[in-house]
């Protein structure tokens, strides 16, 4: 790629951001549109539609930003969680290393590149037409003694990205003690979730789980729940939700007539009414279904087991229950809310070959994504091109579209196909028979993760087949030669894959896809959709996301400084919508309390090792050994910083340690008529929604939240 | 290797054996010989030293070997622990299983290779001068039909080792849950160590653990016990114990000059008196220096915190203790006898280095290791030891010499090379830093195994140096291949080296070394020296070989089933001997529980995993691709298996479940007597012996077991 093309695609990657920047200014403003914009705000009756319209709402303004920048993190931790803060930590993180690294990538690495002579065909008069790898190592003369720029380089920023990933780990983990401190009794810090119960005769699963935990722990244990298999019933409450819901929709047309668009079909009226009737008795069918189905539920070997104290159910989970260790397993009880019922079913073998079926499953995702890869890749070699497709060589001849082509289309393609990604990965998660929907997020975003680098970095990078890919990683002394001589090549794919994104963040901010879908519904029903969908972020999707590019800045920061400018911007960008958009849209479904910072503590630690491996492969390409040697005790280090953070912060984020919990509980005990009444909710705070009484839901028509069945109610 | 070859080497091996057996059972019926022979029935008070000499004794019998196999495996349990009872079980079980596959290989798998005509020399009349290749899957034709022989009992041996693994496992963490519900109150299951005790300005170490547990465990915690740096106070102690045995030998002289060898120099008495006062003094002062040093101890951040029920130390042990995740570390405390009190001083980066110090001295050792194997490989190939050394060319031509260099001298030198090897290991763990002398064992147990595996099997299998063995390694998928042509023919060298074991293995029950360096010292210093010494079984060095054994049998099972005869001999002569050896030699000097079994499951799994790949290799060298793709699944399943044992049985070597501490604590509740008077014990059983006043030692000359300051005092 040549400087005019980047230019081309920074162009209209900027004008597109601004476009989404206004747009998203003035339809924020547009009366109807706050509960797209501001979802969770007129959730809490922090916000009000706006009826009336006035000329002003058409001017983009500026404020929003402000208001997004303003509230500090203790504001943002109160109304978000801690899971949001950790989140805004990754892009505070990322900003704060790229701006070291891009201090010193452009105005010393960039300089030292573009004067070297390698590449022979300096001429400053034409820089436009200039290929990028100019201002890559690539144009460093082999074996020059300015590659010990690069040298230091390497050695500098592992130094800042160690430093800074200490005191983040640090900075979290305190979060984390802190805001469990100041948490009121949580359900799921007195619960451990039991399975594999072990079949007794004469006596229910509920009597042995009584019987085993009195005689056991009969001090701390309060109460159980056992848990039931009701993927049927759930099927049933769905379509019973869907008949009365249709049927208010109905009912309440011919008394809204007057003033509504939908009463004007009043030949229809009679129809309607003999709709309403056969609805009404298809629901009643549906009602006694499910209480029939509600009395003949079958137990599942698995409960959810209440204790007194914190540390009481610490006990029991971190202490193997039972003779045999296949049965009696706790687990740590994740919350209510957060539960994922309809994989309560899955056994161990079940688990087991479900394992397998989504390990075959990524693969196959996988070679089919590679396939796209490999035609998006040929796009940025446009005489590649124009051998597959001759045809279109007339129309290639065209500056500008050649230069859209090389510089805009391959990205967008790839954003396109990725962005569809994380919900299969998500499903895959699912399957894999996870009890939380914290957990399948989790999951999702270390399969993303994986993804991600393996088909944006590796697949990108080492073109080629499956089998041929597959043939470099099982010859790894090979691998870092190998490395240093296609990672460079790609520079410029992935500074255009980084400007691109600018647009794909922005348009984050206009969230299109519900407004156009909202548009088409109301349009086609022509009735107003009065239900409020509060959406909540979607960690798997967008943590692998900042990872990823995070690896890129890391890896390309010795090779193609130049990259760093483009990421800045991305991560300013993203700092900004983020913000705006989990104070405003994102309602949290679940609280890891940051049990996310270790993925992105791992994944920054590969990105060194990786950045530290193509730094070994290509100082051996450019002739100075010395320098390849001496980058050897660098993964070394960071190996060990990682071990040393292993062991000093990791455990705070898989479990509380006694001090904490004794701690807490004691606070507790001064507060007997608070614990009472707490205890008199956790007795029932685990009990499966679908089987709460049918019509406690069905007369609760109000309830806008995708929970319909809370477990609160 | 010719069939000639072979026998001779058989022959020796065997005339060796019978030869040691017949010396064994004279020797052990000699006056005086019984504390090397029987020492712990010694110790025990079970057998008494013979003082006359009758012409009976200088006949062989073979009553030691029905003594030997007598007692049944609960006797066994009673006498020598279950350490013991599990060693039995390697035996057991690798008999079992290399019974069914000697059926299997000689009935069937060795006709079907010796019929092939691969190698076209087949002349039934001359079978001495064969080559040993003729026997195995080397003979059968590329591509034969009969390879399905070898296929399926691949199958075979795979289901038959993991259904025999199955109930191994399952019989033995049985007897470990049978042998704790059985154990009386012991000291390790009321106790946890703590390391890393954080230092508060104003008050000791002591006071520091003592409102710690106070604070958090105040219905469980007993007591405490802070660790000491007593290194320099050891070696000083030491120096005294040797002066006290010095002078007590001096002084004994004298009064006994009359009826013994050692009074004759009667010209030396005057400057013997001089000598002893001379050590009286010199005594005096070390006692005085000791005494200093036991006042001046230092302390070492860690203690030995006792509980008042084994719940109570479970829960303190699982569950992180501290904010902090470095501080207040809780680890399993060893039995008090089997704690290794020299190495509590380290701290956390001198255990990280001395790890690294260990990894590049296991290194240098295998490099050391394999210029030897080289050398000894190359005697198998006599014309490669005529080029080497020319002037052997005349010897070498009579045959006798030649069979016995190629048959026999390489395995002799390989035996006694690597005797030196397992405590070289044991000095590496203990430079790791383990707490417990069977911790040390257990991880040098595990060093034995890769060093034996890599020495024994790859280097010796994959011949070359260092640099081309790992080239293999970095080219994975050319392994099994590789395997495939090199193992096989390394065949008849591992049939030699089985062979020559059953010597090594029969020249244990001699004990020649300690009878040896006894007759020289007896000698030497012209007095009987009364000590007795009663040695511990070292299963860093017999495990490993046993298991290294079983490999080798898995492992050519199906390329040279000729091996299997002579595995079953070197089985059944272990059997015997260590039987025989563990109730009358060895006392046990710690007690894991059987935790050394799962090393045994494991290296098993490894066996069998390799048998895979190579097998994968063969059929595939063989021209047989089906059969080759067809074992594939068998790996997979193998290791699908090896993931359930590690679910079903690992855990409960790892710790003991909730319920069986508190069954086993309720039980203790019922005799408050008894408890009372164990804690009363128990509070003083972690004092480090070198804490001891001087005196306690220096009095109690009688003691001869080498814990000389046993904490029991």
């Amino acid at each position: 790629m040549i400087v005019s093309a980047l230019l081309t695609s920074v162009g209209i990657n900027l004008g597109l951001c601004v476009l989404f920047f206004v747009l998203y200014s003035i339809l924020r403003k547009q009366p109807g549109n706050i509960k797209f914009y501001a979802p969770r705000l007129v959730a809490e009756g922090r916000a009000r539609q706006r009826s009336e319209f006035n000329i002003e709402s058409l001017l983009p303004s500026p404020g929003w930003v402000r208001k997004a920048l303003e509230p500090s993190e203790e504001d943002l931790l109160a109304s978000c969680g801690l899971d949001a803060v950790v989140f805004m930590r990754i892009l505070i993180f990322s900003l704060r290393v790229f701006s070291v690294a891009a201090v010193v990538g452009i105005c010393i690495l960039l300089p030292v590149n573009y004067l070297g002579d390698q590449l022979r065909d300096i001429d400053f008069s034409d820089l436009p037409n200039k290929s990028l790898d100019l201002f890559s190592i690539s144009n460093v003369k082999d074996g020059s003694n300015r590659l010990w720029f690069h040298f230091s380089a390497a050695y500098l920023i592992t130094g800042v990205v160690c430093f800074l990933l200490y005191f983040e780990y640090k900075n979290i983990s305190e979060k984390r003690l802190a805001y469990f401190n100041a948490s009121k009794p949580q359900a799921h810090h007195f619960t451990v979730l039991v399975r594999d119960i072990p079949k007794h005769e004469g006596g229910s699963l509920s009597d042995t789980v009584e019987r085993f935990f009195m005689e056991y722990y009969p001090s701390t244990y309060l109460s159980h729940v056992v848990v039931h298999r009701t993927n049927k019933l759930r099927g049933l409450i769905t379509d019973a939700e869907n008949l009365y819901r249709r049927l208010a929709h109905l009912k309440s047309r011919p008394a809204t007539s007057q003033n509504n668009c939908c009463g004007s079909f009043l030949g229809l009226f009679q129809k309607k009414v003999d709709l309403a009737g056969h609805y009404a008795k298809k629901l009643e069918d549906l009602e006694e279904n499910v209480r029939t189905e509600q009395l003949a539920r079958e137990e599942v070997p698995a409960a959810f087991v209440c204790f007194k104290s914190r540390y009481g159910a610490a006990t029991a989970l971190h202490i193997r229950q039972s003779l045999k260790p296949t049965e009696w397993v706790t687990e740590e009880a994740p919350e209510p809310q957060d539960v994922y019922w309809p994989f309560f079913s899955t056994s161990f073998m079940q688990r087991w070959m479900s394992k397998v079926v989504v390990l075959v499953a990524s693969v196959l995702l996988i070679v089919v994504f590679l396939i796209i890869v490999a035609f998006v890749q040929g796009l940025t070699y446009l005489d590649q091109l124009e051998i597959w497709l001759p045809f279109l060589k007339k129309v290639l001849t065209i500056t500008v579209v050649s230069q859209v082509i090389t510089g805009y289309l391959p990205s967008l393609i790839l954003h396109f196909v990725s962005s569809y990604v994380p919900s299969i990965m998500k499903l895959f998660s699912t399957m894999q028979g996870y009890i939380a929907h914290s957990e399948i997020e989790k999951s999702a975003c270390y399969k993303m993760l994986l993804f991600t680098i393996w088909i944006l970095f590796f697949a990108n990078v080492l073109t080629g087949s499956v089998t041929s890919q597959l043939q470099i990683i099982l010859d790894p002394k090979n691998i870092p030669s190998r490395l240093a001589v296609v990672v460079p090549a790609q520079a410029s794919f992935f500074i255009a894959y980084v400007v691109t994104s600018w647009t794909s963040l922005s348009s984050e901010l206009t969230r299109m896809i519900p407004l156009i879908v909202d548009l088409i519904t109301r349009n086609c029903s022509r009735c107003k959709s009065d239900e409020l969908q509060i959406p909540s972020i979607r960690y798997h999707s967008e943590i692998p996301r900042l990872l990823a590019f995070g690896l890129l800045g890391l890896v390309y920061f010795i090779l193609a400084p130049l990259i760093l400018l483009f990421l800045l911007v991305f991560f300013c960008i993203g700092y900004i919508i983020y913000r705006n958009q989990l104070l405003n849209v994102y309602l949290p479904k679940y609280e890891t309390g940051g049990r996310f910072w270790p993925i992105v503590h791992n994944s920054t630690i590969f990105s060194l090792i990786l950045m530290h491996i193509i730094a070994i492969g290509i100082f051996g390409l450019k002739q100075l050994p010395l320098a390849s040697s001496l980058i050897l005790p660098l993964p070394v280090l960071t190996l060990l910083f990682n071990d040393y953070c292993r062991k000093r912060f990791l455990p705070i984020f898989q479990a509380y340690s006694a001090e904490t919990l004794i701690r807490k509980d004691r606070e507790d005990q001064n507060d007997p008529a608070k614990m009472a009444e707490f205890f008199d909710k956790l007795v029932t705070a685990y009990r499966d929604p679908s089987l709460m009484p049918i019509n406690h839901f069905l007369n609760s028509n109000e309830r806008t939240s995708p929970l319909l069945f809370s477990a609160d109610g």
